[in-house]
């Protein structure tokens, strides 16, 4: 039912490719045991193996030793377990951790949970743009502090920070550093041996990969707690069942993100965002122009909402997303549209287009003919009732 | 390369039902989206009412509404939430919290965990069948108690407790009553509606469901704290992206189970039961003989390394499991077989053969068969190295 239809929410979740279905299925149906030692039994040895090759082909993407990287259910929990699994280990030391403003739920809902036990988080204001000023960051840095934890892209405006300068700041300041990669992972380059970066949330959902699999980059060294107890899967740093096919799928689908596809996706990024900004008027560009996830375009069409837009081009056969606040399902805009001082109406407006794999320049033009019409009517209805 | 393997650890994981993969094929490829609100785009409405009807399939086993159900990221997940929501929930009342000697490590662990953070955390005796004596709970609950953590039935001896007379103590004494299910859901009956429990943790992947998804049941009212912070799914109660694939595989491996099955499990674990008691000389049956899973066989062969038999079985094409040390990647031997009070050597030479739908009375047979041999070859060495 969905053959005619332009995915265009592709920060939300990618379609599964089949490549990495092919690679998976083994898993499900013939080497399908849990992990087990080099004293078990055959199909769990295979299936170790699989999870072990899996762990350095991720591993490598990050410039990482494989023994650093850890397999979760996906980047929630990989943000959940640094901001939480740090902040227990290091509580001795201080309770301050500093986040931006504009950070993904599952990072600053876990600083607010970590306030509701009695640390201290600063949430650091972002420019127009959405970028941290590392030198706010560096004022912001206590004695006290154990933890900064900020985004390598934002999942909203596309925003890439200078992870490097910020990771250098903590480290000069010894303090931890934790980013969540989880829409630039193997989009952009990140190598620990160059960032000095001790925790990465990363996940396979926006790269075509399966669901309910993700990983946490742990820089050897690093204290952290255990977050979730079990047994003594992961060489005993995170309990639960080892997810074989989860992570076969994860490395495939790391394996086939290339180079030149990243560049495609910043072709049709550039394409839909030059055809509205030049054809629709009133429009603002969120985030920054070129600071910005190849994927990632988000415009605000002033005098429009967010939701309406979205059905007027589901009507049309294009799935987009919108920092509007009925359709986001949390009780107000996008905290991060009014994080980069956008205010109610920028949120309202904003719609996000996102590319993947799948996504041509067609569908680059598809998309933005349809939304010249749209954003044309809508506001003809919205004056006529006005 | 499997072909020929008779897979018989069961209770570790099993194989996917081709059945429940067609099941979740569509939401790899064609509705992929995640779930969105009734004014999002039609994909994500479909991924919302294909995740809506898969809780509703789960919850009904339970007898619960649907909204008492919610979906995590395995039974791993949902103890820890379990146990470490109500802990932060109610410390304000106290900070005890009662769990069995014998529980899965996501229990046992996730309890070690808050006796760290100060909370107190009594390890009930089990007898030697691993049964819980309801008395010696009750003696065990004190004006501090805040939660009881006793498992529906064992992971590896299968003794299934008298979860109704332990929910009823703690009904009657004001404590909240955790379950984990994961080894009995669907295999044998647990109602909502007659037993008094508040919290349930469950899991497809023992009933060839998919791995990287599984469930807790919450009471309407019980208190306790989000545990994987993040944004507002799951009513907002849990955060991370929605495993729709995950979700419908898991209602499908749920609506396959049939009492039939059951039934034809618990016949080959007596046929299996009753013949290497009879046929090889110095056995233990590890676990009751009647309050037992339908699809566990646990045996000590006295006088063998369960290593050894598990090497030997696998060469002849059988996987099964063992509760010594080295196999189970653990530091020491089964806690389950000592917390019967088995000591070493009892659990150094226990073997778990648990069942499934893909096997027969003829794999019962063939494993039996080849056990007589192999504990007899054992014996004969280690009587011949002496």
């Amino acid at each position: 039912m969905f053959e005619n239809y332009t995915y265009l929410d592709n920060s939300s979740i990618t379609r599964l490719d089949e490549r990495v279905f092919e690679e998976m299925k083994p898993y499900f149906f013939e080497k399908y045991a849990i992990p087990t030692s080099e004293t078990g039994y055959s199909m769990g040895i295979e299936a170790r193996e699989a999870l072990e090759r899996s762990r350095e082909t991720i591993a490598n993407v990050l410039g990482a030793p494989p023994a650093e990287f850890i397999f979760t259910s996906g980047f929630t929990e990989s943000s959940n377990w640094a901001l939480k699994g740090v902040a227990q280990a290091k509580s001795g030391k201080g309770k301050h951790v500093i986040v931006s403003k504009i950070e993904d739920f599952s990072v600053l809902n876990s600083a607010k949970a970590l306030e509701k036990q009695g640390f201290k988080v600063t949430y650091l204001d972002v420019d127009g743009d959405g970028l941290v000023d590392p030198d706010h960051l560096k004022d912001s840095i206590t004695d006290e502090t154990i933890l900064v934890s900020i985004q390598h892209a934002n999942q909203e405006i596309g925003t890439v920070q200078d992870i490097k300068s910020i990771g250098e700041i903590c480290q000069e300041k010894k303090v931890l550093f934790h980013t969540d990669a989880t829409h630039t992972f193997t989009r952009l380059p990140l190598d620990v041996q160059e960032v000095p970066v001790d925790l990465i949330s990363v996940s396979p959902h926006t790269i075509h990969g399966p669901s309910g699999i993700g990983g946490l980059y742990i820089r050897k060294g690093t204290a952290i707690r255990k977050w979730m107890d079990g047994g003594f899967q992961e060489s005993n740093r995170r309990g639960g069942l080892e997810n074989v096919p989860g992570a076969v799928g994860f490395a495939k689908a790391v394996e086939l993100v290339t180079p030149a596809e990243n560049r495609e996706l910043q072709k049709l990024r550039d394409h839909l965002m030059e055809r509205l900004l030049k054809e629709v008027p009133r429009t603002i560009l969120n985030g920054h122009r070129e600071k910005r996830l190849p994927q990632n375009v988000n415009i605000t069409f002033e005098l429009v909402e967010g939701e309406s837009i979205t059905l007027h081009l589901d009507m049309r056969g294009f799935a987009v997303s919108t920092g509007s606040a009925c359709f986001s399902r949390t009780l107000e805009a996008s905290h991060v549209i009014l994080g980069i001082g956008g205010g109610h109406e920028r949120a309202h407006g904003s719609v996000r287009f996102t590319f993947s794999r799948y996504n041509t320049l067609e569908d680059a033009d598809n998309v933005a003919d349809a939304m010249v019409e749209v954003v044309e009517n809508l506001r003809r209805i919205s004056a006529l009732s006005q």
